[in-house]
């Protein structure tokens, strides 16, 4: 039976909300569902077919992860689908978190409406080799919330997923939201029948964030869906010196005495400082986790605030490919 | 009529799933939910008089809300519990993010179990003063993903505001994941009748953060929620000179050169460095924003090298209370 398909407080022998004998089975008399069981339309879902139909242009589907929310997962998933693109690929980049949509914030698209043809939902091109579709762009104000419960975002994923017209596409990166609820479930039930690559998922070096990723892995295992690797974000902070401001104890601002006797010392040098942003769960951090779950680890990512300062200017522009 | 209560898939004049008229009201024909209508049970939910008679000994009820996720909500949440305990009040920490528990890891609380009894389930006891609830007690294996949706999440929750013996409290703190959905509805709408003070919201400086956090002042503002103030989180990160590793151009390691060129200017003074982690949003940052919104600004918190450290040592402790 699938994920997902037996409610809460369903009786003991439950055959499932999507069985032939829903509601009429011996094991739902007296189950409080009997009634919408019973009455519900049965048998595969007619949309799980338009969604396939759909797919098959589309040669590889990945969605990027994360067990923890503000990982970077939307700044990846966004640089993944540029630097695809920058590597002559047509890429279609979807962004499933529907309460807290940051990409089209992120890729300067703010603003930006989805038309509708006979063929479908357009998706906003960023070039004529990236697509983007968001819920970002469907609210009348960017600030509105969308105060939503599980079965409506489930609705407008499986839109997302059957409408959208993105034609021929060599990759469809997806960007989900944090957990392993509704989004998830739904993502991963829709896409059952299409191949799905597999799932990259990633964090940052903490214990907590591992946690959760450990989590999130376990998930993927349940319902099927491979892990591509494991990505740990936010590793460091490497800045040039002079971004930094230096204080004494007393709180006095030594930073001109600071970067003169750094100059002097080393007269020719440009010095950069890295810092640790998190304290590295033991053990290997992210990389020992992946090693011990046995999935592949594909490597770190520093924090660039070079990076930060273009996604604040809407300027985020293409990475060079391999 | 309360959010949530009209079915996504319901004919337009619904009369709510509550009403006395669900299932029989004459713009129900038609209706796919017209059956399960029909025969649910009507009136107000029970539950809700249990959840007010539990929430009676409480006297104040706050909620810890984000946008965006990975902002140190869990964190904040955490020392606001611990500071009210230290400061001789008697104080419940509530976890409702059910898919990312974090709170049993971060307060070292870990392989703890729930005991019930007649009175209901006990929280675990940081110290006499601090009680804790979280799926991450319930969880055979802290590792293990929950995959839930919607319902099954809001029946936790309605069990942890039901059924657990806090017994009286001076505060509860109320730990919520990032975003506007179910959890964030559900909570809203079973502490209606309990007179909650209100929801504090955590937030980093960058635009994309203060963009979810918008969103979460808005869903307060539609149910009825008070905005207590937002907070802006990892402001900065001040640490020890001496924590810091520099490099040159070509990478070469040239801390020590550094560092004694500091030593030799400023032969007295122990030097910290201060950097700035996020590119903080145009326009003051969450201080501009919370005023141009009409919320309070309650203040900046920077981050903490050592408080990352005794998270992952499990050796968070009491701050002093004002």
């Amino acid at each position: 039976m699938a994920v997902g398909e037996v409610p809460n407080n369903a009786n003991e022998h439950c055959v499932g909300t999507q069985s032939d004998q829903a509601g009429t089975a011996p094991s739902c008399a007296g189950c409080p569902n009997q009634a919408a069981c019973a009455t519900a339309p049965k048998g595969p879902d007619p949309d799980l077919a338009a969604i396939s139909a759909r797919m098959k242009a589309i040669k590889h589907k990945i969605l990027v992860l994360s067990g923890k929310g503000g990982v970077g997962k939307s700044t990846f998933a966004a640089q993944l689908a540029f630097a695809l693109a920058a590597s002559g690929k047509d890429v279609g980049l979807l962004d499933i978190d529907i309460c807290g949509p940051s990409v089209p914030r992120m890729l300067g698209l703010e603003g930006q409406e989805i038309h509708s043809s006979a063929a479908g939902w357009s998706p906003v091109f960023v070039d004529e080799r990236l697509g983007v579709m968001s819920i970002g762009f469907l609210l009348p104000d960017q600030d509105d919330a969308v105060i939503w419960r599980g079965p409506r975002k489930n609705g407008l994923i499986k839109q997302f997923l059957k409408d959208v017209d993105w034609g021929e596409l060599d990759y469809l990166v997806v960007d989900a939201p944090p957990g392993t609820s509704d989004e998830h479930i739904s993502i991963a039930q829709y896409l059952k029948e299409s191949q799905v690559d597999g799932a990259v998922i990633v964090t940052t070096p903490q214990e907590v964030a591992l946690l959760d990723v450990r989590k999130e892995i376990n998930f993927a295992k349940k319902v099927g869906l491979p892990v591509l690797g494991v990505v740990e974000n936010m590793s460091g902070l490497t800045q040039p010196l002079n971004n930094i401001a230096f204080r004494d104890a007393s709180g006095a601002d030594v930073t001109a005495s600071v970067l003169e006797a750094v100059q002097a010392a080393l007269p020719n040098a440009q010095v950069f400082a890295e810092t640790r942003l998190f304290t590295p769960a033991a053990a290997g951090g992210a990389e020992g986790m992946a090693m011990r779950m046995g999935v592949p680890f594909l490597g770190r990512i520093p924090m660039d605030p070079a990076l930060g300062q273009a996604l604040s200017q809407q300027q985020m522009t293409f990475i060079p490919g391999e």
